[in-house]
């Protein structure tokens, strides 16, 4: 293997790009000061359940609203298809396996996890702090638990949330499971999550029936008491990962059942915090964006997410494990637009950081591009290509509009069998968004040009050390 | 059986309802002169090909707008799962086995089909001409190629298009169906499907590659020369059904391959008369609508569309093959929403109608009912029940959230198996849109009530003599 400042195949086309246009960028924004940024992630939700991504019962006025006002994206990426290595990725603009923030071993952080994100990885919000942002954590954390793994030892100011899943500290006699998938409720007491202000814990089992209106809450007064500085929210709610709740006005709300109300509720707090922006005089100044860290959990019946046309769903590498509801908004600054062009969680890392006037970090491989002229201008997304992962190995690749699997496994990702396919499957993805007509037949030439790629690729990786593998 | 002057099941409710209200949808609207009506209808169309209902790449900017402007209907239904019986349902608001426009032993009229829509059906636009409308009907008929079955014979002043679908007539040496799914194109001289103007040939074969814009034309002509006096048109797009045609502007313009092309220009053409509609100061009195006649064809690869998180396409009783988009249009008038109520276009003849001041017919049982005061103020849709026919079966029923599938036939609806099932299938379809887990087992008193609603449902039936069914 190469030296770990090798660039990643393409990177030295995307540096020269990025070069060449950065000056723009900056003239351009001159004028106004460095924007506001608050990403919103939600937790298993499906490319197909919001109302501006095609479901027909989940009412979601307030991102339907961001959409039309904004860009709506769809063939935007989260970088693993489970949350630990996803959530790596997204702060730390890097494939998780760089970190080693994913592994064969256990595909996510547990409550006996040893480790988490490594000190000398480079978060988002280091990131935007060096450049005087205030920062704040709300929601899951899901990056260790233990208090130098912690948002606030990762360059968050502050800390509000739970710090891995809500379906974790299970202490219930049966199997929540099956449960889930029985009954409509569970109580919450069966869990014994703890909720976290910065590293203290503050309530155990967490009321997760209110946590979601709680984390809303939470980014408004961040807003109110920042407001007169630049200022970073990553707002990660645990939710719609089962187990399911929401609060008293919520619970029986949409058509769509308690899958419906959690979303709902997350939506009404989207509104709530675009208002807060509005009043406050910062709309004009802020980008919020909305994604999800994975595709819906399938296995557990009417309590899991739906992928729209897309073929699968979370711990997978179709489409559905990894395509995800994308939404950025910035009055004045946002153009908006419905882009079919491919982007990533990891490319917010890039993008807010230029914006900002934070350096990229020239000492390890960045696997994320800038955003901001297709963004602004409505310009071409410099990315081209992404790279699909399960642990730490490489199962598909895109390359403009086709993907290539050289290993696929289950359609539910965790439980499948790992198939190897000796002539990979190749789609269409533009032509064929559900992944149904395998065209490697009449297209060998598209397969060896992906392959190149892969190959480059590989041969510049340097993985991280496994950090999810230990647990007491 | 009972009298043919018997009212289906519920009807008698909903005539109540309707009575009780006319007065208050006429007494609102009496200070406007009656609206124009523009129906829009795709051929073969699925619930997720369009951008507002999740496709991630045809791009259909005109019909968002219509959805961000109108009203978006995501529980919608043609009246069946294949042309002809869907097109008969639209025009005489009653389900087509009541006007034998449905038939167990041809499911489609072809170019050797002996007869058309019986003379005594009274079509939406007899009922509008009798008000004073002029009225023209824009592209595919499939209704009878007959003479007196043409649209000029059913209430129709003006008729430019092909009388049955585009694939008949087939006079290629190779089996279409293997060309279409192996190449991008077919010479149109392969097929010698007809143009007519009125009841006249004046084209043959049709130029389908030009076909779409031609009738988008005609509807902005026929817009201008009529814009003095109430109009209805009814634009019946022959594609996306297969073969697949777009003009020279539109062919390669979308990322969805043929398929997207067609479907962008025809969306263009929705552009051009709603653009056409303000151009003429008629925007305000024009309602428009949009949907199509039935699922996606899927056994044509990407030639075929998508039905997005439904299950199943065209042929079929699953909601792939008759849940379709439908977009409401008509600013000042439509009240802008997401609608998840039940509607079907059965509903149009009966909506506007009244709405136009034409008595719906006492005499026969009508299927259809008034969404008035839905579209106009938001109230609940009347329409609470809807029934899946395939030819002249009843295959399934709809009541409120949940379906009860009796007998279910293939994915693809022509090719599958027939399966009658003992213990019927039920589905919550506003918690489950993708009939993914069948809740027999856990509900079957819902099984009974809706067995009860089609008990009465079919003991009122009187069926209409076959039309379909004899050939040349």
């Amino acid at each position: 293997m190469k030296s770990s400042l090798s660039a990643p195949f393409k990177s030295g086309l995307t540096m020269v790009f990025f070069l060449f246009f950065s000056h723009v960028v900056v003239s351009q924004d001159s004028s106004q000061d460095p924007p506001n940024f608050i990403v919103i992630f939600a937790d298993d939700l499906g490319y197909g359940d919001l109302g501006c991504y095609g479901h027909p019962t989940i009412k979601t006025p307030n991102l339907d609203q961001m959409a039309i006002e904004g860009q709506k994206w769809t063939n935007f990426y989260a970088a693993a298809s489970v949350c630990t290595p996803s959530r790596a990725a997204l702060l730390t603009g890097r494939l998780p396996v760089r970190s080693g923030m994913a592994s064969n071993k256990s595909r996510v952080l547990f409550p006996n996890s040893v480790n988490g994100l490594p000190a000398d990885e480079i978060t988002l919000a280091e990131q935007l702090k060096k450049v005087g942002y205030s920062t704040a954590c709300i929601g899951k954390w899901h990056l260790g638990h233990k208090e130098q793994y912690l948002p606030t030892n990762n360059g968050f100011d502050y800390y509000f949330g739970i710090p891995y899943s809500n379906d974790m500290d299970f202490e219930g006699k049966k199997g929540y499971r099956k449960t889930v998938a029985d009954n409509d409720f569970i109580d919450t007491k069966d869990f014994n999550v703890p909720l976290l202000r910065n590293t203290k814990i503050i309530e155990r089992p967490a009321d997760q029936n209110t946590i979601t209106k709680r984390y809303a809450q939470e980014a408004v007064d961040f807003i109110k008491k920042n407001k007169d500085e630049p200022f970073f929210i990553y707002l990660a709610h645990n939710l719609p990962h089962i187990p399911l709740f929401a609060s008293k006005d919520f619970v029986g709300k949409s058509k769509r059942g308690l899958y419906g109300d959690v979303i709902e509720e997350i939506d009404h707090g989207v509104g709530q915090i675009l208002n807060t922006l509005k009043e406050e005089g910062l709309a004009e100044n802020t980008i919020v964006v909305f994604t999800s860290d994975n595709g819906p959990w399938l296995p557990f019946d009417t309590h899991g997410g739906s992928a729209g046309l897309l073929y699968a769903g979370k711990g997978s590498t179709w489409e559905g494990g990894m395509r995800e509801p994308c939404i950025f908004w910035g009055p004045g600054r946002i153009k908006p637009a419905v882009v079919s062009d491919l982007g990533s969680t990891m490319d917010f890392f890039t993008t807010f950081s230029k914006l900002a006037g934070a350096e990229i970090p020239s000492d390890r491989p960045m696997d994320g591009v800038d955003l901001s002229q297709t963004l602004f201008n409505g310009e071409a997304s410099p990315r081209d290509s992404f790279f699909y992962y399960r642990g730490t190995e490489l199962y598909a690749a895109r390359s403009g509009d086709y993907k290539v699997h050289y290993t696929t496994q289950g359609v539910y990702g965790q439980f499948g069998e790992r198939v190897d396919h000796i002539v990979p499957l190749l789609y269409n993805l533009s032509e064929d968004p559900s992944e149904a007509y395998n065209i490697a037949e009449s297209h060998p030439e598209v397969i060896q040009e992906i392959n190149t790629l892969v190959k480059a690729h590989k041969e510049n990786m340097v993985m991280g050390k496994d950090q999810l593998a230990e647990r007491n």
